[in-house]
């Protein structure tokens, strides 16, 4: 060993520094580096904290985030949060639940933005006592550690010392007694570890630069009125409201409203109401030619009696809009208008504001186009107009106006057709104002789009339900909506017919396949909406060679018989006052797929949180013929332990069946009732010894 | 009609903007409004771009985005990549992937980091050629058309003006003849739309601000030699490699070159090379005394002799050190460091630094301890000391020390006991300078504190391998550790045994169980290592009750019979060249596991990108009985046609089989070998119309 020349660690590092880094200077150190936490994983964060997750008022915020440390070292977090108008931040401490993996949850007590954020730190007395009560196990002595211990209880008191003296001195007093030489090592750790101290200490964490993380990122999470979340819509031309060959009117409207809350309805969706343009006006059956007595397509937006700040003459004054919508709030109903941003040639903007449209090289406007299909009647705007900044504030004006005019919700009309830049700037500057308002996206085109929409600002959306028909389509589809990532800021609505569809499985499937329509539409979604009359009238005859109503109120009155017998409104009613009375049908992420041994029967659960509501839907997806089948259930997502006897009530039958364990039978003939929804109910004995299903 | 009092909607806006907004000021749109595209969804992205990805030198680097914009007008793309040490971004287009996905790739041909973005844009000339060409199809008049297209080639002749002249002259000529009322519009449509014209308006498109939007990050991909994707490493214990009874030094391990060599490895790995320390020096076994001649623990550093850059005198000198690292690399081996960031008692740091350790209130320094377990014999830097930046930056200069003596790979022991933020900034602060040096973390932890480290900047992995030995839980981890977002930056490293583990199977499983592990290992994953020579000499007697090998190397010397007639170097030396001659074997994401109707028989397949090669290993999961099963096998992860025939070839018994269809018969005795590794050839027709297997 001694014949080997020695280094000099000393003179080896200044060689290594000069050889290494001759052209570099020495790297230094971050000054940031002593944060051992590292915060990441939040969720619910959408695409990396650019979009805000969804939520609705009173819902308990569920937030999580991974803190990292290297070691062994206790840590501890918390949550920051507030809502955007809030000056300062609350707090909620953060729960282990393994694997590095940290939750916290609060109250979303009031609408609009709110921001949440994360801080993650070593728990040094955690640490300690943690170890400490090993080495005390393992009969070690103690004595340094405990004064390591009364270090730390004095250094809490320093911290508490300021907001809290009476904290500060109790742990200074527990410092002493860990500290002092004189009494036995059992009581010194007993007093510093006191389940008073443990909370004094917890509660005063060392929060500075140097041992707490922030999180690099704030979340937002926009907080909707409840109805964001769960709403049933009916959607009515006012203009056929009337007496049979007269012009409906929003008075008219008014005397529906009853039938409409009959059936459960929430929202009512009018069609554009403003002045029906005459240029290019369509006729019957979208026909080029409209006679002088055809009313046009209420998308033809503006005439000389106004554009899209003015009423249609025949429905009515303004005045009798604002009536409408004070009559339906009164039965708990919202008025939504639908917002169509174009114009018929004849709109006051096409003369006040030619340079919002594109002008072609012979000098006309560009109409809307679908090469080779031509809309002559519609113009659309130019969201990159020279005047586009005054342009897109008269748009906005536009939702303001009827705002003021009590509005709260809108369908908004082909919105994938406009700037995504326009709709993020224009919803977040109305909900900035009027956090209460809600906005439905008609977006029927490429998925991505419609997620960009729904990330932008859109409350609600369109979706593809109303061409999903099998159960394998459905199941695909709504695993994809009901989890994270789409879950977070994609609120589905469904609608198995619309003014402008009329799908294929409703012009042939008769009664059964609209019920079975119905009730998938409302039950899968807690958002959900019709076009009536036709639905509940069973309307299934299509223009030929189209998907759509053979004369639709698109382009002509129709008159409705309401009273017919073989209307579906008493199902729609008990679909929807089950929906009412069932929390687990009014959210769509608690859902769950059941198998079955025939791919005509399809079932699937919905569930509370706490499982304190669960149902359960058994649908014949076969509009022809009865099937039966076995149900293979997983019990564990209808709250049922194993071996437990459990009541289902179907609410449609009213029919109820004790069942156990997790194969059971159903059968369902379409021609007396294509699904059943069950209610599940666990047996529960009460105080008295008396069982009963809860 | 007439009744009913017309709204003017001039007075309206302003009665909406006085009361809606009383108190706010109007809104403005925002000044980058106009630009439509939104640029999501980027990959590779690691965390929201927190971290970079990991690639070799010479990968084909795939990127992917989303470009989403409103309507259906065509979108383009691009992406802007360069080495971080480039001035200027490189540029390739974005292909369209359908469901508004794009992709793009670039061959990563220089080590260190590279950037990449992406930019979209509205491509107004293919929308306006698309949307002519439906017209013209039609039938329907294009003049204006003509008009506007001439507009759009002058556009874009303004563009090309100043950087390509002729490209400008060439459009502008086009735009002439397009607008020329006096020829045809067939003559017209063509002159704007030839090849030539396309193909120069899509190398000049409009990237205005107005129209181009620029993601808003900038992904980091760190593209590392080759030799982070795969390496096979052989670890030994120079001591332990001199003559029976002798301390060897780095000359015996010179000799040894050959021996590692032919078995087929690329990374000899050594444990600590530095003096031991004296103080609480560990004896045989892990016992609490060594004697006087005990050698002590590698991992218990420095001594008298010096610290982390000195070597341990009975080795040999650092000139020693540096010829066994030029030996090694003329064999293509590259000699891996151990760097261990603990000293012993004796260490020259607790004297020149003593404040670099934490102080215990009794005036001793802390060692090592996992309560109640104690290690005297080991000090942990204190990484938040008042000196951190002084500690910091000492930890980086070793390993810059070494790095200017010759090494280019560090195997960091327990690097998860030490500050995350150290190895990020230390990690960072290496690989700015010396891109080509590699880290292979050993940290067996929390799983997700070892994909921090990874993300921090380790470059390999050591894994649960070891611990992973049913087909349940192998498949299970192979799909964790396989795809995003683990893939992109957690290279897996599987080690049947380390010296400080051996494993339970290892114990009791026989040769069988040794072999089979050795296939796992090394065709699982591309990087893998073992502990030699207990591994090809199947040691496996365990300390009692303990998972480490008794007489352990870590604490006395050992003298091995390299020429066992028992050992594995033959079967070791046949798998690592099955790993160099099949590139499927030499990357860890393509990977598919297959259905087999036994559970004792595992089946997974490898293979490039291209389908050029694919390899199936089946391997018999039980040591102790034959199997035989039915493989089902996914033709299309062999890219094998349904119904062709093929052959597939087993390197290990030299047998060739002509299987067709997917389900094929295996049988594996483990007396004579646990598994097959088979290179699937697929049969080929000359253009002699002579079949062979390819």
């Amino acid at each position: 060993m001694a014949d080997r020349p020695l280094e000099d660690p000393s003179s080896m590092t200044h060689r290594t520094a000069s050889d290494a880094l001759s052209k570099h200077t020495r790297p230094r150190p971050p000054d940031d580096g002593l944060r051992r936490v590292i915060v990441e994983g939040a969720s619910p964060e959408v695409d990396g904290g650019r979009y805000p997750a969804k939520r609705v008022l009173g819902d308990d915020v569920v937030v999580e985030c991974d803190l990292i440390a290297d070691g062994h070292d206790a840590i501890a977090g918390r949550v920051l949060f507030r809502h955007a108008a809030a000056a300062s931040w609350q707090v909620a401490p953060l729960v282990p639940l393994g694997n590095d993996r940290f939750r916290a949850s609060f109250v979303a007590d009031q609408i609009g933005i709110w921001e949440v954020t994360f801080e993650g730190w070593i728990d040094a007395f955690t640490t300690w006592r943690r170890d400490t009560e090993k080495k005390k196990a393992a009969d070690q002595d103690v004595t340094v550690e405990l004064l390591i211990g009364a270090r730390l209880l004095s250094e809490g008191a320093a911290r508490a010392a300021k907001d809290a003296p009476g904290v500060a001195a109790l742990l200074e007093d527990a410092a002493r007694i860990a500290a002092d030489p004189k009494r036995d090592a059992a009581e010194r750790f007993a007093a510093a570890t006191s389940d008073l101290i443990v909370r004094a200490m917890l509660a005063t964490p060392d929060l500075s630069p140097a041992n707490a993380t922030r999180y690099d990122r704030t979340l937002r999470i926009i907080v909707d009125p409840v109805l964001a979340r769960f709403s049933a819509w009916y959607e009515l031309f006012p203009r056929s409201s009337g007496e049979p060959g007269k012009h409906g009117t929003f008075a008219d409207v008014e005397k529906r409203l009853d039938y409409v809350a009959g059936m459960g309805f929430d929202v009512l969706y009018l069609p554009p109401i403003h002045p029906i343009g005459r240029a290019f006006r369509k006729g019957p059956n979208n026909t080029l030619t409209a006679g002088p007595n055809d009313p046009g397509s209420p998308w033809a937006i503006g005439a000389a009696e106004g554009g899209h700040k003015a009423v249609h003459p025949e429905l009515g004054t303004l005045a009798d809009f604002e009536r409408l919508v004070a009559a339906a709030r009164s039965r708990k109903i919202e008025v939504a208008l639908d917002i169509a941003f174009q114009v018929s040639p004849d709109h006051p903007y096409v003369k006040e504001h030619p340079d919002w449209f594109v002008q072609r090289p012979d000098g006309t406007i560009q109409y809307a186009e679908n090469p080779p299909k031509k809309y002559q009647d519609v113009y659309p705007f130019d969201f990159a107009c020279k005047d586009w900044k005054g342009l897109w504030s008269e748009l906005l004006d536009v939702f303001l106006f009827w705002i003021a005019r009590g509005v709260k919700v809108f369908r908004v009309d082909n919105p994938h057709t406009k700037s995504l830049r326009f709709w993020e700037w224009c919803i977040g500057e109305i909900k900035a104002q009027h956090p209460e308002v809600l906005f439905l996206a008609e977006a029927f085109t490429r998925p991505k789009l419609m997620y960009a929409l729904a990330k932008g600002g859109f409350s609600q959306s369109y979706t593809y339900f109303t061409w999903r028909n099998t159960k394998q389509e459905l199941e695909q589809y709504l695993t994809e909506l009901t989890r994270p990532p789409v879950a977070e800021f994609y609120r589905p609505s469904f609608w198995p017919n619309t003014p402008d569809i009329l799908p294929e499985h409703l012009q042939h499937g008769g009664r059964p396949t609209f019920l079975q329509r119905l009730v998938l539409a409302a039950t899968l979604s807690s958002n959900w909406g019709m076009y009536g009359p036709p639905f509940e009238l069973l309307e299934h005859v299509p223009r030929p060679g189209a998907e759509e109503y053979i004369d639709s109120e698109k382009f002509q009155l129709r008159s409705w018989n309401l009273d017919d017998p073989q209307s579906l409104r008493d199902a729609i009613a008990l679909v929807n006052r089950a929906r009412r009375e069932n929390p687990a049908l009014q959210q769509t992420r608690r859902i769950a797929f059941h198998r079955t041994d025939s791919d005509a029967l399809m079932a699937y659960s919905k569930r509370t949180d706490d499982f304190g509501n669960v149902v359960l839907v058994v649908a014949n997806m076969d509009p022809r013929h009865k099937h039966g089948g076995w149900i293979d259930l997983d019990l564990a997502e209808l709250g049922v332990r194993p071996g437990e006897s459990f009541q289902v009530h179907d609410v449609f039958s009213d029919a109820r069946f004790l069942w156990n364990g997790p194969r059971n039978y159903v059968e369902l003939d379409p021609a007396l009732f294509p699904a059943s929804l069950f209610v599940v109910r666990r047996k529960v004995r009460s105080e008295h010894d008396f069982e009963y299903f809860l």
